[in-house]
């Protein structure tokens, strides 16, 4: 990251959807020639076959550069589709879709989120909707905050397919009917091919395109989303650990009211705060990626503890590290920018109060039969 | 705002520094039809005359758009710049600068800010320097962050002018070596001429130039920034309220879980809360404008005070709304906009952390003398 | 306070619910020398006739000290029971139940909370109840934590009188089937008398004993609440206001790491943070006073949004008080006690979450017609 | 805990300090029964020979309780002198201190705080003197807050013993001219024998009372206390979840507004902030006891991390489950006591405050020589 990733940061200081093609391909060449490609993916495959708690190591610092995860070809969405597709896709969808993509050939998305009032926070509320036809599936609908969707080689479309379940389809997307409507203009930018509006029309696509089993597609969701969102943790704190050194560098240099910056108190509380939760965001992940190697507890729960604390935390470093640098702090690159690529973590994979809210169900629920003598009622 | 500046807002929508001057143009000229332009400003000066009890009002509807205060001719640094010049410049001073800044005829800019090691939070760090020349004086020096800077007709330029004194300078934009640098790219881009970097190499200005007395810069610079900061406020608190309503109308339409979003707690909770915030908002900038209006209280311990709460509270309102309106949150209109515009509040006019300081370090020597009964050592 | 009150806090140290009665008595004769008793009540009633703009500075200072409100007898629950007195009670009521009420010869008890399923938060619930017998009537059922419950000379009971409607009785204590049955051992114990468990067993009260209309015992309930909490808000802002002032005599005293604690950052940091919560707590207050005053705006939610902020605002500076004086603050005196003194409070009156969720209702219902040009909604 | 300790708090809610000699004595020896004393002894000592991950696990099941530290011989400041001692004591001091502590017989106290303007947060400001005399020294001073002073069988005292230097001295309690002046008036009740105020008059020591090394007690002080932070840590931390669970089952149980309150969303997101500061809390005591454990890292650094968030989330904790339970929140049992139990501990074992100092003079030196290419400066 500091010796070539961070400098080449440089070629991506403008207002486009992700760095430049020949940027990316640079970066991936790099991190290939270093043996660093896809490192979460079995060495079959390219990778190092890192297990969750490998990943935390190096997804945080590959996260330090909003460049990082693009160059080790573990970013979002890819990194997570990459990890579904290993589990649960057949051998000739792994040949056809997944070594490509691990191979940084291609790009892929995650087609789950539709315009209000389809599925958003609440995915029950699906309205795309697969149907059976002559040897495959027709589907029709609209996908929109589909991140990666333009120039997606693929994506990974759900659709209802029966009352209540739903199926995951691998569409190619050149498949007749869907079609990229849209960009949308969203404060982040740093996906290649930004966030998408995906209109489907009577896609259709053949029985070997099914991901897993047909109406199975709610659970692979949780399967993705569990380690996916802990992967994000990872990336991001990379981020806010280096908006940190950011600041402290700056509150070293800087002079104000007859001392350094960084010997005054009140920068020395920010300074702090961003530690402390730079830590404790580390050490969330740690424990969730040792739930989520070794089946020990619940991984949807663990994950969307360790996603609230870590999303919010790094908001909290980001924030402080413009605080203490003061005007440097308000010039887009280098913190404007990762203030709002950081900013909508708080809101994907089901925002913070759509976790709250599982996650206080769930605590409550396991307490149902309380042991008398703890509790305080009359 | 809401029937005439805020349908045009979508003529504002792309990544420039300020609205185009044809808009600018347009706007101004429907607030001078209204009767609203500079209604800070006296009669005699083509405004209402309201004292900071009555700006309050109007400026905190102005600020409900990114645009109603360049519209209201009262947006910053303009509007601080017409009070401080109201306050003590001379009648050719008033004819020549004010007026036609107060007709809306022409910009203006205020250089007090330098780039490191100079004059930044600690305004003792002055470096730029002018001294006496034939009939006049040279100002020699660097500044940065300079709002409004490009484009300005004219700056009010902070110098230098002995061991302890600096004066201020009303110098025209043509002057010979007065020249805008470089424009920042900073987050916010609503202040026509962007944050600029400005260089003067022995810029001469004559003796009816100097604003007020000569030495009494720092003087007046407080007798600036106590209003032009509660000003702020009231601006940014109408953005706020902007933001809660535009959150509201989008809990009240969006269906989640088998509910509306208004009607479940967790999306209850950042609503009340900001809602809260406004309110404290509001309150606090009332009773300082009542100390600034009747001279009861220390205007700028205030304002420092009122700056802190409105600053952080209204960073905490369009966070909230951002995290309410989910996705659409994080497109960049309107949402995303105002996150950007508003961050900088917690910075400028004095970063909060500087406010905090002074407000403490008043608070702790007011009380040097205790009445023994009230305290607790022994 | 400083002269009178405070150097006799020497004399309530003790773990008692209240000062002892001659302590009491001692402050109120005190008071009544110097003119101050019950200034909220018409001076017929022996008051000064403030009005709530005016409680709002005698009250805060009263606050100053736990024994203030009860020596100038402008406690919580008599204050509030004498204030709804003094608007709904008939002539007779006022002169038997009144007078001797506002003079400091009896104390009174307001008895609407219920025990778990009756009447908490929600009034709805409401168990006890009144039926109609021969010229007047009988009440039965329970209450609890009815602070002041002991030694009261009589409550205002409130009970369900039809399927919808309940009804506010004035109770003698006296009265048969009337029993103080419990005194709950909670945190705080400033109040004489405690919180009491009362039971009420075929309670026959007269038709003159019926305080204002049957069946509206609900209206009357939000009438007295309204005030009653905003009077709280002053009586507590003053507290906090002394506890920042311990803190601050205790850093500008105290020295550590070769300074002064008051001149060290992260002190400063608490101790701007409080005084920036005391300010914008007596700005909201007294902007609720006005709408109280002068009717301009909805007295509920105006002071259900003071008392969530000041509530929660008197926490965070008895807390950061605790903290800045280290070892001293964790002492039962004076700073223990007001910890514990003032944390009900975010609970009583209706628990914060409570308000929260009747603010964002009444906000979101406010904007069910917003205006098009203001929402993002596509 | 479940079986038999919490069925014997009932014992211990008067207003003493610690409870009852004889229930103590009944909870150890049960804990010895189960063979659960002193966990964290050698088994040669009685215990379980526990390294720090181990202790995490059994102390916060410990914590549950605030007798349960009692039982299992593992409660402040017994179970730091314990670890300290078994580390640094001769076979001798081992034989006549430590293994009658160990085993419950005895209690101790850690002298090191002194009222100012001695050794508070700052222990370079130590005024307690110890000089040689004939065949051993004689120490004089005075010391407060010294938890278990009354009561404890020796105390460790540390007196300054050279211009730099300081020792640590093993001082019997019956040894002449040291003397327990006062129990201090405390918040929180707990600790047998309080916080005491000890005076030292020509206290006379012999040499084979030396603790470890002449002029090392700072470096022992420092040994002694990252550990010693750490298991605060675990013990409060079960307080925390216990209070968590007592709160979820009260809101499992009531209902209002039409609903169970563990289903409102404004409960359900005091529900979830709370478990995800439980589990942030499990995590960041595991990743540092790891560190201890393996010396990977700075234990100093990394205790002083866990201490500040650990102590502000399990005041958090508490806090809401407080308001969780509304008025049964404010009865003084359970958790009345709770909150005032571990509100010193963002006090004691250095104020969080002079913790956020350290960590961020710490971090702030290591970045002295960033790499260029990560920082912002101009």
């Amino acid at each position: 990251m500091r010796d070539v990733v961070i400098p080449l940061e440089v070629r991506d200081l403008g207002p486009e959807h992700g760095p430049a093609d020949d940027l990316r391909a640079e970066l991936q060449s790099a991190a290939k020639a270093a043996g660093l490609l896809a490192p979460h993916m079995s060495p079959k495959l390219g990778g190092l076959g890192l297990d969750v708690r490998g990943q935390s190591v190096v997804f945080e610092e590959a996260g330090r550069s909003l460049l990082g995860p693009l160059a080790l070809n573990c970013a979002a969405p890819d990194e997570g589709n990459m990890a579904m597709l290993q589990k649960i896709a057949t051998p000739e969808q792994v040949e056809r879709f997944l070594a490509p993509l691990a191979a940084g050939d291609t790009r892929s998305a995650f087609a789950m989120t539709e315009p209000a009032p389809g599925a958003g926070s609440d995915p029950s509320m699906l309205r795309t909707v697969a149907h059976r036809v002559d040897g495959g599936w027709s589907i029709s609908g609209e996908k929109w905050f589909i991140t990666g969707g333009e120039g997606a080689a693929f994506a990974i479309v759900m659709a209802k397919t029966s009352e209540q379940g739903a199926t995951m389809f691998l569409v190619d997307a050149d498949t007749p009917g869907y079609t990229v409507a849209e960009r949308l203009d969203t404060v982040d930018r740093i996906s290649p091919g930004g966030h998408a509006r995906i209109v489907l029309h009577d896609v259709r696509v053949q029985d070997d395109e099914v991901l897993g089993a047909v109406d199975e597609g709610f659970k692979y969701a949780q399967v993705r989303l569990a380690p996916a969102r802990l992967t994000h943790c990872m990336r991001w704190l990379g981020l806010g650990a280096r908006a940190l050194d950011i600041a402290i560098d700056h509150a070293n240099r800087r002079e104000a009211f007859g001392a350094k910056l960084a010997d005054l108190g009140l920068a020395q509380r920010l300074i702090a705060d961003s530690l402390i939760d730079v830590e404790t965001s580390r050490a969330i992940i740690q424990r969730t990626a040792w739930i989520l190697d070794t089946g020990n507890g619940n991984p949807t729960h663990a994950s969307s503890i360790a996603k609230v604390h870590v999303s919010e935390a790094v908001g909290r470093i980001v924030d402080n590290a413009v605080q203490l640098c003061g005007a440097m702090g308000i010039l887009e690159h280098p913190l404007g920018r990762m203030v709002a690529e950081v900013r909508p973590f708080r809101i994907y994979d089901g925002s913070n109060e759509t976790h709250r809210w599982s996650i206080a169900r769930r605590v409550a629920r396991r307490r149902q039969a309380p042991t008398a003598s703890e509790t305080i009622e009359r």
